[in-house]
């Protein structure tokens, strides 16, 4: 193994997470590394949160404002959250004792933008940063860092915090160093283009320079990423990709789409991995990811010689696909770019290139309106994450989601949405496993019969009934029955069944 | 006066505006010049009005599908939709007539971000397009042509119609040669960095070049572009100019801004130009504005020196004022710049530059999501515009609205927004003349407190009062009702007053 504290005045610095945590206190604003389930500091927040279960014993306040780039685990948001260790939390969550003290009011949660996150930060919206907590591969010859398995919002952090703790992470592999590609956004009113027209530009450097004046304290671990394990695709997610590679197929016939160079961005989960396993058998060929997390399917397809590139921000393996990217990084790096969020979400970038964007949602309404977030309008699931950074501003952007759930008794499509995140000016397709509403080009009158069509059979009637009723108010541009634009969730928290 | 011809083969196909109309047929697509009241094509819609009506009268069906730049006025988007003319309608539109079809059914409206039209158009969303009518200043010696007070779409409807005419306006000042930068987005996958990096940097032409052999009419007018006469701004207006000024100078004391080059978007309105009046008589200097329309305000800015560049894609100029740019447009040329809307508008250069955003709204929840376009979540009002492209770029964005209308019945301040254009990951600020609603950095609940403060003082209590009765819900990340969300609006649709 090789020398992972390369600069010697940092070798002093070295103390347990315990010793480290003394520099975090009640109060501060502190900034971590970490992007989903990867990335993230392993230690600290064990060692905070004992510190913070301590001061509430000794009947003194603790809580931090938490910000990342994106999630992170149990090991990081569970712990700090369990102990009540949390008084903020942003820009994005999905660990589920988290969620719950936001959900019951313990919690103060901010659910924005990814791609607006740093920069807000940067831009002091926030305040001051007393501390930033940087998981690394390893601290260079000269101090500066090669990051982890996330770049997240690094820079941001680094640059808001008064003081510096690194957590040296033994269990990443050394070959993600080249993996990076960290380029500096100039700040206002100097910012420059951004140097991007081809998914594979690299532009910065391989690693991050670091102000080594702030560095307090270096914590050695050696602790796995955790993301969910992967799940084999059920029948239903299968049945949405196929919808979702045929839609793709008749862009190619519309000659907006070539199976040469396709760029994806993708969500998360069972269906995006059904897509995947659908494009390994697809006719598209050198397809490109530009994205905000590296999935396993990519690696499938990047093992297939199906994908040339993959551009994001952060890895989102499974415990099987982290060990094969830890033993294969080398290899991995050729086809992989790891960039600072604000770049791999940047409306610039994205707009520029050109993204078939697919995402996740909790429901969309019959005019296109999409909920990414609170279920029944107040429940917060995870957050928006990145969703809107690429449905803003991809070339054709879709949303894609079982019709049901919970054995039927929820419907993804509502009369109107209990929580709006993207308009329907923004939402080109929806797509279930019965089929993809392609609402490109439509009045919100002539949208509504393409939705229930992919809503799940039991439901059409209900929805159709609603539009009709709606229908015979006076102003009907976007027809609604507001006494009864929200029954379909009211059931649903009375009764436990969106039909009543 | 000189030749505004002068391209020698264009002289024959010089002909009325009824005759140029044969060119346009029952289920054509048009696109059309005009941006606001401006630019836009004078005398082929009456034209196309009169085909429609007597179409009409033989019993034969007769209706076009129009795009422009956003509205137009009455002599273009009044006639056609008095005359049915119209099956659909987009991107944006204020004209009454127009507005009252399409709530009560009789027309297709699709309202959506006008930094996306044009490329959804280019892109093949809508269809080809059969004719395009583009209103210019002059026709060039070598047949490329100088548009008149817009840009808007022009480039991309030009590009995808088979036919072109061409409406040459003798009112238009020749003058208005040399304001224009006409620069073409590249195609995808081709596309490069839009090089804008300052409010004035020109990167186009000052002309457009015309596929020659696509014209197929020209048509003489001399009619004036129609906006809104100026209205002194009242009591309210003025207050929350006040409070919009007071903010800009809290963000130059926190070290956000600077007295010298803020740079300005701005909808249109009273407030926008009370604000403009408070620029005047404030601290800023060398103010430069990148935005979509050039206002009265903004003229004034100028002439005091206070305003050093507009850059924008139309005007909006009050009759007085148009008659003074076409006076004046050789000295107004040095300090205006009129750029296609997916330029003045595109996210890349919106972000890029740092803009604060101010504008209008029909009504924002307790939460800042903003309903820009739908009242009582049916009735279309004008259209989200460009306020989307700006609210969700820009540096600081804000909207500004009096705290009531209609003599109180009708509050800015709703408990759940019957239509979302911005949603609360985009909003940073509430303007009305009760003061600043700064909802930056902070979780939902933290929001209300704030958004209340800002309503008028007889809606507080029961706005309250639905936040009270919210927060007993189980799931309070953010505390709604559902069962009376929309109370308000109910209310006023049934007894003309929110209150009830």
């Amino acid at each position: 193994m090789s020398d992972r504290i390369a600069y010697a005045p940092f070798k002093e610095l070295v103390v347990s997470a315990e010793e480290a945590a003394k520099y975090v206190n009640h109060g501060d604003r502190v900034g971590i590394s970490g992007f989903t389930g990867a990335g993230y500091p392993k230690a600290l927040p064990t060692a905070i949160a004992e510190k913070a279960k301590a001061a509430h014993a000794a009947g003194e306040e603790f809580a931090i404002d938490l910000f990342s780039g994106a999630s992170t685990a149990p090991d990081c948001d569970g712990v700090l959250a369990e102990a009540d260790a949390l008084r903020f939390r942003s820009p994005y969550n999905s660990d589920p004792i988290l969620r719950n003290k936001v959900n019951s009011g313990d919690l103060l949660y901010q659910d924005i933008h990814l791609s607006h996150s740093g920069q807000q930060v940067e831009e002091g919206f926030y305040g001051d940063f007393q501390v930033a907590i940087i998981e690394v591969v390893r601290v260079m010859e000269d101090g500066n860092i090669v990051p982890s398995s996330a770049v997240g919002n690094n820079l941001e952090y680094i640059d808001a915090a008064d003081k510096i703790i690194l957590e040296v992470n033994y269990w990443q592999s050394e070959n993600l160093e080249g993996m990076h590609d960290i380029y500096r956004i100039e700040k206002l009113p100097h910012r420059l283009p951004i140097p991007i027209t081809q998914v594979d530009d690299r532009i910065g450097t391989t690693f991050i320079e670091l102000p080594k004046e702030k560095v307090v304290a270096i914590v050695e671990t050696n602790a796995p990423d955790r993301n969910a394990p992967f799940k084999e695709p059920d029948e239903v997610s299968e049945k949405i990709a196929a919808n979702f590679l045929s839609f793709l197929d008749g862009e190619v016939q519309a000659g907006r789409l070539a199976y040469d160079r396709f760029i994806m961005q993708s969500g998360v989960g069972n269906v995006p991995n059904a897509v995947m396993a659908g494009l390994l058998e697809s006719k598209f060929e050198n397809i490109q990811a530009y994205t905000e997390v590296i999935q396993d399917g990519m690696l499938n397809l990047i093992d297939a010689g199906k994908m040339t590139i993959a551009s994001a921000t952060s890895f989102a393996l499974s415990p099987e696909y982290a060990d094969k990217m830890n033993a294969e990084a080398e290899r991995y790096r050729k086809h992989i770019i790891l960039r600072p969020q604000q770049v791999s979400n940047h409306p610039e970038v994205i707009r520029r290139l050109g993204l078939i964007a697919s995402n996740g949602m909790i429901e969309a309404d019959i005019y296109g309106n999409i909920n990414s977030t609170n279920v029944g309008g107040s429940r917060i699931m995870n957050g928006t994450g990145g969703s809107g950074d690429f449905t803003r501003n991809g070339y054709i952007t879709t949303f894609v989601s079982p019709s049901v759930a919970k054995d039927g008794a929820i419907s993804a499509i509502v009369p109107f949405v209990s929580h709006t995140d993207h308009t329907e000016h923004d939402t080109m397709a929806i797509i279930t496993e019965y089929g993809v509403a392609d609402l490109r080009g439509l009045a919100p009158r002539e949208r509504v019969e393409k939705v229930i069509a992919v809503a799940h059979p039991e439901y059409r009637p209900l929805l159709q009934e609603y539009y009709e009723r709606a229908k015979k108010n006076k102003f009907i541009h976007t027809p609604h029955d507001l006494k009864t634009a929200f029954d379909f969730q009211i059931n649903f928290a009375e009764k436990g069944d969106m039909r009543g």
